[in-house]
């Protein structure tokens, strides 16, 4: 896999954003998440004048062999339709990226459909969908280092433009089931808290997928013997979470502001995390879905989200739907008078 | 006190509406709050195609005779002074309009100064503030039906530019102090339960401010034997809060989207829907904020605010803050493809 380098923001900035919060004309403290917001966002940049220039927005489409197990409610053409989709500005992702002018680049990673004539569609596909993990490894290594290494890539073509803020988002059905068990290896956690509805199952879909996952972890814990934090990526990993995965990396390299979605890019963070824990101190978590375990994920990594909108449409949805709220913290930072210029009488 | 004719929403849209949510190409109800937000806009404006057109808000400014008891930490004179730096622009109230385009109007309905002269501000002062009701009622019924009159008048001028949705916020040292007996009488909840710290007292000055309020409330128990939902609004208020009331009563009237923000306005609010409780079928709880008692003062009203950011500023700085969200699902109803138009196989 390739390497990263990437550093804990230097706190040694952190008084002077203090003091540069606390004489703006406001009471002391009074806007909130919005001054804890200004505080990570100066020092992921290190000044005291904020940009979001260029939000960009990744949609990373991929196809989970798992689904062939009946593990959700979707069937597996639901992918590729709506990658299509999207190309047509119909879905949920478009409209929130016009809405906040994220510049949106929609990507097949895996998508088990040929989408490569599909114009708006960037073809980095690496198979039509993952292997089944309920019998053998999702994708080898090989594969793995590829998906890490395009969605740094695709960073790099989003720097390269100016961008100061990435947002995540997924297409693929069946793809809470990885994050489920992810959850549970990096958390530590009973499978079956981790296991909740996805995109809309019932008690006994949800019992199958419960009965299918744990058959898949105990085999996987018997073939892998000692296991490091990049086995569980490979052996149940989709194409697009792990794409993910590398574009977090390759963005907290390079100062970049994530914003961290719902359940399944919440799990991508914890692995991105695992691998590299410097990684958070760039990461916002934006929102918690509906999805059962979404909270105790975040409280995994101390995470508190700035919404709580009970979305569980993926895409990217909910960390669209919170960029405004950064956007007011950055701007309290940038165009917010202090008491001086206010020639206010400083409350106390 | 002037009339309005506030009608319930026709709920006979709700059908409709829901349908036209179901068949967006998502699986149901994943979008959660927004679709919650999408019924409550279209019942408000009788439409499958809801507008946030022209959005505006009024920032109403005004002082407490009961700021001369010590139970606010900051000056009197942060009143004005604050007034006169949001017609600079460089206010937490400017910086979010700016942000998501409201038009705002500056009015000055009782400061304790002479702002005749200042460009930027609306000219509608009843008194040099209140008295103070710890000796007296705040107001005579003449000044209450005034303010009411001077809001309902405010809400008419925005509706002739085209407004559809307006944030209501507020600039007054000491006007949690109203808030706190309202929230007392009005949800019947005792009052101790109903103070918090404002803009920064600490204990002793919690303990000083419950004793006044205390004091207050029971001369005005001893003096009004049968009280209307009106005598606590003269005894208590701020020109800024009635005129708030005025507005929101002369909004719902119009089937204008009301924002409502933190403890004040909400105190606001509970008193319009007291007095006409079909206001409340127009308002959108915002924020539920950092000052103590305002998740119960919601609770009053069976509320559940979009936002918990921990703001205390005022000025109706959350309720600005949380617009992106209301227009993230007046978008879905007007920009989502359906299942037909995006060709996508639907999910369960």
């Amino acid at each position: 896999m390739k390497s990263f380098n990437i550093q804990f923001t230097d706190k040694t900035l952190q008084e002077s954003v203090q003091a540069k919060l606390d004489n703006l004309n406001k009471p002391k403290g009074s806007l909130g998440r919005l001054e804890e917001l200004a505080m990570q966002v100066c020092l992921i940049q290190q000044t005291l004048n904020p940009s979001l220039a260029h939000p960009c927005h990744l949609l990373l489409g991929g196809d989970h062999g798992i689904e062939r197990e009946g593990v959700s409610v979707s069937p597996r053409e639901v992918t590729w339709q709506q990658m299509v989709n999207f190309t047509r500005g119909g879905g949920g992702v478009n409209m929130f990226c016009r809405q906040h002018n994220f510049h949106l680049r929609i990507v097949d990673m895996g998508v088990d459909y040929d989408l490569s004539g599909v114009k708006g569609i960037i073809d980095q596909k690496i198979a039509r969908g993952t292997r089944d993990f309920l019998y053998e490894p999702a994708m080898t290594e090989e594969e793995f280092d590829r998906a890490i290494q395009i969605g740094s890539d695709l960073v790099d073509s989003c720097a390269a433009e100016g961008c100061r803020v990435l947002s995540l988002g997924e297409m693929g059905i069946g793809n809470t089931s990885p994050s489920s068990i992810w959850m549970s290896i990096f958390g530590d956690i009973p499978l079956k808290d981790c296991i909740g509805a996805g995109a809309g199952l019932n008690n006994d879909g949800i019992r199958h997928k419960y009965e299918v996952l744990s058959e898949a972890l105990q085999k996987y814990q018997a073939t892998i013997p000692q296991p490091s934090a990049i086995n569980p990526l490979i052996y149940f990993g989709g194409f697009e979470m792990i794409a993910a995965i590398g574009s977090m990396l390759r963005a907290a390299e390079l100062h970049i502001i994530i914003l961290i979605d719902g359940f399944i890019m919440t799990a991508c963070a914890l692995a991105a995390i695992r691998l590299h824990p410097a990684t958070q101190d760039y990461m916002i978590f934006t929102h918690c879905g509906d999805e059962s375990g979404h909270q105790q994920m975040l409280n995994i990594v101390g995470a508190n989200p700035l919404l709580h909108l009970g979305l569980r449409l993926g895409e990217g949805t909910g960390a669209l739907c919170a960029f405004p709220i950064i956007d007011s913290a950055v701007r309290m930072m940038n165009e917010m008078n202090n008491f001086n210029d206010a020639k206010i009488t400083k409350y106390f």
